[in-house]
Protein backbone atom coordinates (compact mmCIF):
# COMPACT_ATOMS: atom_id res chain seq x y z
CA UNK A 1 0.00 0.00 0.00
CA UNK A 2 1.28 3.04 -1.17
CA UNK A 3 0.70 6.25 1.58
CA UNK A 4 -1.81 8.36 1.15
CA UNK A 5 -0.89 11.55 -0.96
CA UNK A 6 -0.47 14.85 1.29
CA UNK A 7 -3.40 16.92 0.48
CA UNK A 8 -4.80 20.80 1.53
CA UNK A 9 -7.94 20.32 3.06
CA UNK A 10 -10.83 22.08 1.65
CA UNK A 11 -14.11 23.79 2.85
CA UNK A 12 -17.31 22.16 2.52
CA UNK A 13 -20.18 24.99 2.40
CA UNK A 14 -23.77 23.55 2.64
CA UNK A 15 -26.56 25.81 1.94
CA UNK A 16 -30.29 24.87 1.54
CA UNK A 17 -33.48 26.74 2.74
CA UNK A 18 -34.74 25.58 5.87
CA UNK A 19 -36.96 22.07 5.63
CA UNK A 20 -34.87 21.14 2.71
CA UNK A 21 -32.28 18.71 4.55
CA UNK A 22 -28.95 20.87 5.53
CA UNK A 23 -29.13 20.33 8.78
CA UNK A 24 -29.98 16.38 8.36
CA UNK A 25 -27.22 16.21 6.17
CA UNK A 26 -24.76 17.83 8.11
CA UNK A 27 -25.26 15.50 11.29
CA UNK A 28 -24.64 12.60 9.10
CA UNK A 29 -21.60 14.09 7.72
CA UNK A 30 -19.92 14.86 10.21
CA UNK A 31 -21.31 11.50 11.76
CA UNK A 32 -20.18 9.38 9.17
CA UNK A 33 -16.93 10.34 7.87
CA UNK A 34 -13.74 11.48 10.44
CA UNK A 35 -12.08 13.95 8.17
CA UNK A 36 -14.58 16.71 8.14
CA UNK A 37 -15.58 18.62 10.92
CA UNK A 38 -16.73 22.46 11.95
CA UNK A 39 -14.69 25.32 12.97
CA UNK A 40 -15.36 26.53 16.58
CA UNK A 41 -16.76 29.78 15.66
CA UNK A 42 -16.19 32.55 18.12
CA UNK A 43 -19.50 34.31 19.74
CA UNK A 44 -20.56 37.32 22.01
CA UNK A 45 -23.49 35.57 23.50
CA UNK A 46 -23.35 33.82 26.32
CA UNK A 47 -22.33 30.68 27.72
CA UNK A 48 -25.60 28.40 28.20
CA UNK A 49 -25.39 25.68 30.99
CA UNK A 50 -23.70 22.72 29.66
CA UNK A 51 -21.52 24.34 26.89
CA UNK A 52 -17.98 24.25 26.84
CA UNK A 53 -15.83 27.58 25.96
CA UNK A 54 -13.24 25.86 23.13
CA UNK A 55 -15.95 23.37 22.40
CA UNK A 56 -19.10 24.84 21.62
CA UNK A 57 -17.94 28.28 20.63
CA UNK A 58 -14.91 30.32 21.81
CA UNK A 59 -17.20 33.10 23.88
CA UNK A 60 -15.87 36.21 23.54
CA UNK A 61 -16.75 40.08 25.08
CA UNK A 62 -18.20 42.56 22.70
CA UNK A 63 -14.80 44.74 22.83
CA UNK A 64 -13.15 41.38 21.98
CA UNK A 65 -15.21 40.93 18.99
CA UNK A 66 -15.19 44.27 17.74
CA UNK A 67 -11.28 44.14 17.44
CA UNK A 68 -10.97 40.60 16.11
CA UNK A 69 -13.29 41.94 12.98
CA UNK A 70 -10.74 44.94 12.85
CA UNK A 71 -8.41 42.93 12.72
CA UNK A 72 -9.72 40.64 9.86
CA UNK A 73 -9.60 37.52 12.15
CA UNK A 74 -12.86 35.85 10.70
CA UNK A 75 -13.36 34.77 7.54
CA UNK A 76 -17.34 35.38 7.80
CA UNK A 77 -18.97 37.01 10.89
CA UNK A 78 -22.99 37.93 11.39
CA UNK A 79 -24.69 39.37 14.02
CA UNK A 80 -28.25 37.42 14.79
CA UNK A 81 -30.23 39.13 17.65
CA UNK A 82 -27.65 41.00 18.80
CA UNK A 83 -24.96 38.67 19.37
CA UNK A 84 -22.11 38.38 16.98
CA UNK A 85 -20.79 35.20 15.49
CA UNK A 86 -17.45 34.72 13.69
CA UNK A 87 -15.88 31.71 11.85
CA UNK A 88 -12.02 32.89 13.31
CA UNK A 89 -9.51 32.30 10.19
CA UNK A 90 -6.13 31.21 11.69
CA UNK A 91 -8.29 27.92 12.64
CA UNK A 92 -9.16 27.36 9.45
CA UNK A 93 -5.87 28.04 7.89
CA UNK A 94 -4.32 25.81 9.86
CA UNK A 95 -6.49 23.00 9.76
CA UNK A 96 -6.48 23.14 5.78
CA UNK A 97 -2.87 22.80 5.90
CA UNK A 98 -2.83 20.02 8.06
CA UNK A 99 -5.20 18.24 5.41
CA UNK A 100 -8.26 18.36 7.75
CA UNK A 101 -11.44 19.91 5.93
CA UNK A 102 -14.41 21.94 7.47
CA UNK A 103 -17.95 21.75 6.82
CA UNK A 104 -19.75 25.24 7.36
CA UNK A 105 -23.74 25.11 7.66
CA UNK A 106 -24.48 28.82 6.41
CA UNK A 107 -27.16 30.67 3.85
CA UNK A 108 -26.09 32.67 0.80
CA UNK A 109 -24.69 35.41 2.65
CA UNK A 110 -22.06 33.47 4.60
CA UNK A 111 -21.40 31.50 1.76
CA UNK A 112 -20.34 35.04 -0.39
CA UNK A 113 -18.67 35.97 1.97
CA UNK A 114 -16.42 32.60 2.25
CA UNK A 115 -15.14 32.27 -1.26
CA UNK A 116 -14.42 36.01 -1.05
CA UNK A 117 -11.59 35.01 1.14
CA UNK A 118 -11.08 31.81 0.08
CA UNK A 119 -12.07 31.01 -3.25
CA UNK A 120 -9.30 27.72 -3.90
CA UNK A 121 -10.69 25.86 -0.95
CA UNK A 122 -14.31 26.31 -1.44
CA UNK A 123 -16.39 23.59 -2.13
CA UNK A 124 -20.44 25.32 -2.49
CA UNK A 125 -23.13 22.69 -2.35
CA UNK A 126 -26.73 23.87 -2.40
CA UNK A 127 -29.84 21.44 -1.69
CA UNK A 128 -33.69 22.30 -3.45
CA UNK A 129 -36.38 20.53 -1.80
CA UNK A 130 -38.34 18.25 -4.71
CA UNK A 131 -41.13 20.64 -5.12
CA UNK A 132 -42.61 23.85 -3.41
CA UNK A 133 -45.65 21.86 -2.15
CA UNK A 134 -43.52 19.37 -0.60
CA UNK A 135 -41.23 22.20 1.00
CA UNK A 136 -44.72 24.06 1.88
CA UNK A 137 -45.71 20.40 3.72
CA UNK A 138 -42.01 20.38 5.27
CA UNK A 139 -42.46 24.20 6.51
CA UNK A 140 -46.21 23.94 7.96
CA UNK A 141 -45.49 19.85 9.78
CA UNK A 142 -45.46 20.64 13.37
CA UNK A 143 -49.38 21.89 13.00
CA UNK A 144 -49.41 24.18 15.56
CA UNK A 145 -48.11 27.47 13.85
CA UNK A 146 -50.38 30.43 12.39
CA UNK A 147 -50.76 30.87 8.59
CA UNK A 148 -48.65 34.28 8.85
CA UNK A 149 -45.80 32.54 10.65
CA UNK A 150 -45.77 30.06 8.12
CA UNK A 151 -45.82 32.52 5.42
CA UNK A 152 -42.93 34.00 6.47
CA UNK A 153 -41.41 30.65 7.04
CA UNK A 154 -42.14 30.17 2.79
CA UNK A 155 -41.08 33.83 1.69
CA UNK A 156 -37.41 33.34 3.87
CA UNK A 157 -37.35 29.43 1.96
CA UNK A 158 -37.85 31.36 -1.11
CA UNK A 159 -35.23 34.16 -0.51
CA UNK A 160 -32.55 31.35 0.21
CA UNK A 161 -33.88 29.29 -3.22
CA UNK A 162 -33.02 32.39 -5.46
CA UNK A 163 -29.43 32.47 -4.55
CA UNK A 164 -28.87 28.47 -5.84
CA UNK A 165 -27.03 29.95 -9.06
CA UNK A 166 -24.18 30.82 -6.47
CA UNK A 167 -22.88 27.03 -5.86
CA UNK A 168 -20.98 24.83 -7.78
CA UNK A 169 -23.50 21.28 -6.88
CA UNK A 170 -27.25 21.49 -7.10
CA UNK A 171 -28.58 18.65 -5.90
CA UNK A 172 -32.39 17.65 -5.16
CA UNK A 173 -33.24 16.25 -2.07
CA UNK A 174 -36.19 14.30 -2.27
CA UNK A 175 -34.82 11.19 -0.67
CA UNK A 176 -32.26 11.74 2.33
CA UNK A 177 -30.59 8.91 1.87
CA UNK A 178 -30.17 9.60 -2.01
CA UNK A 179 -29.07 12.83 -0.97
CA UNK A 180 -26.46 12.17 1.52
CA UNK A 181 -24.99 9.82 -0.80
CA UNK A 182 -24.60 12.24 -3.36
CA UNK A 183 -22.99 15.08 -1.00
CA UNK A 184 -20.49 12.29 0.20
CA UNK A 185 -19.64 11.59 -3.38
CA UNK A 186 -19.26 15.10 -3.78
CA UNK A 187 -16.83 15.43 -0.77
CA UNK A 188 -15.01 12.16 -2.01
CA UNK A 189 -14.82 13.58 -5.56
CA UNK A 190 -13.67 16.79 -4.80
CA UNK A 191 -10.58 15.68 -2.49
CA UNK A 192 -9.05 13.98 -5.32
CA UNK A 193 -8.80 17.19 -7.71
CA UNK A 194 -4.99 17.73 -8.09
CA UNK A 195 -4.85 20.78 -6.77
CA UNK A 196 -5.61 20.12 -3.27
CA UNK A 197 -3.14 17.29 -3.53
CA UNK A 198 0.22 19.09 -2.08
CA UNK A 199 2.03 15.31 -2.24
CA UNK A 200 1.60 14.63 -5.67
CA UNK A 201 5.09 16.72 -6.33
CA UNK A 202 7.15 14.72 -4.52
CA UNK A 203 5.06 11.60 -5.57
CA UNK A 204 5.69 11.78 -9.14
CA UNK A 205 9.02 12.72 -8.84
CA UNK A 206 10.09 9.55 -7.52
CA UNK A 207 8.07 7.62 -10.54
CA UNK A 208 10.11 9.91 -13.13
CA UNK A 209 13.33 8.37 -11.71
CA UNK A 210 15.30 6.30 -13.46
CA UNK A 211 14.86 2.33 -13.10
CA UNK A 212 17.69 0.99 -11.50
CA UNK B 1 -40.16 11.06 -6.77
CA UNK B 2 -39.78 14.07 -8.53
CA UNK B 3 -38.37 14.11 -12.49
CA UNK B 4 -34.52 13.75 -12.44
CA UNK B 5 -33.39 17.54 -13.40
CA UNK B 6 -32.23 17.53 -17.27
CA UNK B 7 -28.69 17.89 -18.27
CA UNK B 8 -26.17 18.44 -20.75
CA UNK B 9 -23.82 14.96 -20.58
CA UNK B 10 -20.10 15.28 -20.46
CA UNK B 11 -16.78 14.66 -21.98
CA UNK B 12 -15.07 11.67 -19.08
CA UNK B 13 -11.56 11.28 -20.24
CA UNK B 14 -9.10 8.77 -18.30
CA UNK B 15 -5.79 8.92 -19.49
CA UNK B 16 -2.69 6.82 -17.96
CA UNK B 17 0.62 5.77 -18.70
CA UNK B 18 0.32 1.32 -19.73
CA UNK B 19 0.18 -0.43 -16.66
CA UNK B 20 -1.75 1.55 -14.63
CA UNK B 21 -5.45 0.55 -14.64
CA UNK B 22 -6.45 2.53 -17.56
CA UNK B 23 -8.33 0.02 -19.42
CA UNK B 24 -9.80 -2.03 -16.95
CA UNK B 25 -11.57 1.10 -14.97
CA UNK B 26 -12.71 1.80 -18.59
CA UNK B 27 -14.41 -1.28 -19.11
CA UNK B 28 -15.59 -1.58 -15.49
CA UNK B 29 -16.87 2.07 -16.06
CA UNK B 30 -18.83 0.39 -19.36
CA UNK B 31 -20.29 -2.03 -17.65
CA UNK B 32 -21.70 -0.58 -14.89
CA UNK B 33 -22.87 2.75 -15.64
CA UNK B 34 -25.95 2.48 -18.32
CA UNK B 35 -25.48 6.83 -18.98
CA UNK B 36 -21.66 6.85 -20.29
CA UNK B 37 -20.31 5.44 -23.61
CA UNK B 38 -17.70 5.57 -25.82
CA UNK B 39 -17.86 7.81 -29.23
CA UNK B 40 -17.69 5.34 -32.43
CA UNK B 41 -14.79 6.31 -34.32
CA UNK B 42 -13.67 7.36 -37.67
CA UNK B 43 -10.79 5.25 -38.84
CA UNK B 44 -9.13 4.71 -42.19
CA UNK B 45 -7.62 1.44 -41.00
CA UNK B 46 -9.47 -1.51 -43.51
CA UNK B 47 -12.17 -3.14 -41.33
CA UNK B 48 -11.13 -6.25 -40.01
CA UNK B 49 -12.95 -9.88 -39.19
CA UNK B 50 -15.90 -9.38 -36.83
CA UNK B 51 -15.94 -5.80 -36.73
CA UNK B 52 -19.08 -3.62 -38.08
CA UNK B 53 -18.95 -0.25 -39.72
CA UNK B 54 -20.86 2.10 -37.30
CA UNK B 55 -20.97 -0.23 -34.55
CA UNK B 56 -16.82 -0.45 -33.82
CA UNK B 57 -15.57 1.96 -36.06
CA UNK B 58 -16.72 4.32 -39.65
CA UNK B 59 -14.55 3.27 -42.10
CA UNK B 60 -14.14 5.87 -44.33
CA UNK B 61 -11.49 6.50 -47.34
CA UNK B 62 -8.34 8.10 -46.97
CA UNK B 63 -9.95 10.99 -49.18
CA UNK B 64 -12.70 11.37 -46.50
CA UNK B 65 -10.88 11.48 -43.39
CA UNK B 66 -8.69 13.88 -45.32
CA UNK B 67 -11.82 16.29 -46.21
CA UNK B 68 -13.21 15.80 -42.48
CA UNK B 69 -10.07 17.18 -41.21
CA UNK B 70 -10.09 20.13 -43.73
CA UNK B 71 -14.34 20.72 -42.06
CA UNK B 72 -13.03 20.93 -38.81
CA UNK B 73 -15.50 17.79 -38.30
CA UNK B 74 -12.96 15.71 -35.77
CA UNK B 75 -13.03 16.70 -32.03
CA UNK B 76 -9.29 15.19 -31.99
CA UNK B 77 -7.63 12.93 -34.39
CA UNK B 78 -4.38 10.98 -34.81
CA UNK B 79 -2.34 8.80 -36.91
CA UNK B 80 -0.90 6.15 -35.71
CA UNK B 81 1.44 3.13 -38.04
CA UNK B 82 0.01 5.03 -40.85
CA UNK B 83 -3.57 4.91 -40.07
CA UNK B 84 -6.32 7.88 -39.44
CA UNK B 85 -8.65 8.15 -35.89
CA UNK B 86 -11.03 10.84 -35.35
CA UNK B 87 -13.87 11.55 -33.00
CA UNK B 88 -16.61 13.21 -35.08
CA UNK B 89 -17.87 16.73 -33.41
CA UNK B 90 -21.40 16.40 -34.37
CA UNK B 91 -21.89 12.37 -32.86
CA UNK B 92 -20.82 13.82 -29.09
CA UNK B 93 -21.86 17.10 -29.42
CA UNK B 94 -25.46 15.98 -29.88
CA UNK B 95 -25.04 13.03 -27.54
CA UNK B 96 -24.05 15.51 -25.29
CA UNK B 97 -27.42 17.64 -25.80
CA UNK B 98 -29.30 14.73 -24.59
CA UNK B 99 -27.56 14.32 -21.67
CA UNK B 100 -25.62 11.21 -22.85
CA UNK B 101 -21.98 11.31 -21.69
CA UNK B 102 -19.15 10.25 -23.44
CA UNK B 103 -15.53 8.40 -22.13
CA UNK B 104 -12.15 8.58 -23.84
CA UNK B 105 -9.52 6.45 -23.31
CA UNK B 106 -6.90 8.95 -24.94
CA UNK B 107 -3.38 9.86 -23.71
CA UNK B 108 -2.37 13.95 -22.93
CA UNK B 109 -2.26 14.93 -26.73
CA UNK B 110 -5.45 13.43 -27.01
CA UNK B 111 -6.66 15.25 -23.86
CA UNK B 112 -5.05 18.94 -24.85
CA UNK B 113 -7.15 18.67 -28.13
CA UNK B 114 -10.40 17.75 -26.41
CA UNK B 115 -9.95 20.38 -23.80
CA UNK B 116 -9.39 23.11 -26.12
CA UNK B 117 -12.08 21.79 -28.25
CA UNK B 118 -14.52 21.78 -25.50
CA UNK B 119 -13.30 22.77 -21.79
CA UNK B 120 -16.55 23.19 -20.30
CA UNK B 121 -17.74 19.92 -21.30
CA UNK B 122 -14.18 18.05 -20.36
CA UNK B 123 -13.27 16.14 -16.95
CA UNK B 124 -9.90 15.45 -16.76
CA UNK B 125 -8.90 12.20 -14.70
CA UNK B 126 -5.48 10.85 -14.43
CA UNK B 127 -4.37 7.29 -12.84
CA UNK B 128 -0.81 6.93 -11.67
CA UNK B 129 0.93 3.55 -10.36
CA UNK B 130 1.95 3.30 -7.03
CA UNK B 131 5.38 3.24 -7.33
CA UNK B 132 7.76 2.95 -10.03
CA UNK B 133 8.74 -0.22 -8.72
CA UNK B 134 5.38 -1.76 -9.46
CA UNK B 135 5.03 0.31 -12.91
CA UNK B 136 8.01 -1.67 -14.13
CA UNK B 137 6.73 -5.06 -12.57
CA UNK B 138 3.34 -4.68 -14.55
CA UNK B 139 5.15 -3.71 -17.64
CA UNK B 140 7.81 -6.85 -17.22
CA UNK B 141 4.95 -9.20 -15.97
CA UNK B 142 4.86 -10.99 -19.31
CA UNK B 143 8.19 -12.12 -18.52
CA UNK B 144 9.19 -12.27 -22.68
CA UNK B 145 10.46 -9.48 -23.61
CA UNK B 146 13.52 -7.94 -24.06
CA UNK B 147 15.11 -5.71 -21.46
CA UNK B 148 15.69 -2.75 -24.61
CA UNK B 149 11.53 -3.77 -25.21
CA UNK B 150 10.96 -2.72 -21.64
CA UNK B 151 13.14 0.31 -21.32
CA UNK B 152 11.52 1.13 -24.19
CA UNK B 153 8.04 0.89 -22.09
CA UNK B 154 9.17 2.46 -19.21
CA UNK B 155 10.27 5.61 -21.03
CA UNK B 156 6.98 5.74 -22.78
CA UNK B 157 5.40 5.71 -19.49
CA UNK B 158 7.48 8.28 -17.72
CA UNK B 159 6.63 10.18 -20.75
CA UNK B 160 2.88 10.03 -20.26
CA UNK B 161 3.75 10.60 -16.51
CA UNK B 162 4.80 13.74 -16.63
CA UNK B 163 1.71 15.33 -18.03
CA UNK B 164 -0.12 14.44 -14.58
CA UNK B 165 -0.53 17.97 -14.04
CA UNK B 166 -2.77 18.89 -16.93
CA UNK B 167 -5.40 16.76 -15.42
CA UNK B 168 -8.02 18.00 -12.79
CA UNK B 169 -8.16 14.74 -10.94
CA UNK B 170 -5.52 12.47 -9.99
CA UNK B 171 -5.77 8.77 -8.55
CA UNK B 172 -3.26 7.01 -7.27
CA UNK B 173 -4.50 3.19 -8.88
CA UNK B 174 -2.95 0.98 -5.64
CA UNK B 175 -6.10 -1.31 -5.66
CA UNK B 176 -8.39 -1.59 -8.68
CA UNK B 177 -11.61 -1.62 -6.68
CA UNK B 178 -10.82 1.39 -4.64
CA UNK B 179 -9.84 2.96 -8.29
CA UNK B 180 -12.77 2.11 -10.07
CA UNK B 181 -14.83 3.67 -6.92
CA UNK B 182 -13.32 6.93 -6.86
CA UNK B 183 -13.64 7.06 -10.38
CA UNK B 184 -17.04 6.34 -10.09
CA UNK B 185 -17.57 9.14 -7.12
CA UNK B 186 -15.90 11.69 -9.54
CA UNK B 187 -18.38 10.99 -12.55
CA UNK B 188 -21.50 10.84 -9.98
CA UNK B 189 -20.26 13.93 -8.38
CA UNK B 190 -19.44 15.69 -12.06
CA UNK B 191 -22.47 15.24 -12.97
CA UNK B 192 -24.39 16.95 -10.31
CA UNK B 193 -22.43 20.32 -10.99
CA UNK B 194 -24.56 23.22 -10.95
CA UNK B 195 -23.67 24.38 -14.72
CA UNK B 196 -24.67 21.25 -16.23
CA UNK B 197 -27.59 20.82 -15.03
CA UNK B 198 -30.04 22.40 -17.67
CA UNK B 199 -33.08 21.75 -16.22
CA UNK B 200 -32.31 23.51 -12.85
CA UNK B 201 -33.64 27.08 -14.47
CA UNK B 202 -37.19 25.86 -15.11
CA UNK B 203 -37.31 23.68 -11.97
CA UNK B 204 -36.37 26.74 -9.86
CA UNK B 205 -39.12 28.97 -11.49
CA UNK B 206 -41.61 26.47 -10.17
CA UNK B 207 -40.13 26.26 -6.86
CA UNK B 208 -40.23 30.57 -6.68
CA UNK B 209 -44.37 30.54 -7.39
CA UNK B 210 -46.29 31.65 -5.00
CA UNK B 211 -47.78 29.11 -2.48
CA UNK B 212 -51.60 28.46 -3.17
Amino acid sequence: MADAIARRGLMFILSSPSGAGKTTVSRRLLAHDGAIRMSVSVTTRPMRPGEGDGRDYHFVSRERFDEMVAQDAFLEWATVFGNSYGTPRAQVREGLERGEDFLFDVDWQGTQQLYQQAEADVVRVFLLPPSIAELHHRLTARGTDSAEVIAGRMARAQSEISHWDGYDYVLVNDDIDACFAQVAQILAAERLKRARQTGLVPFVRELMKPVA
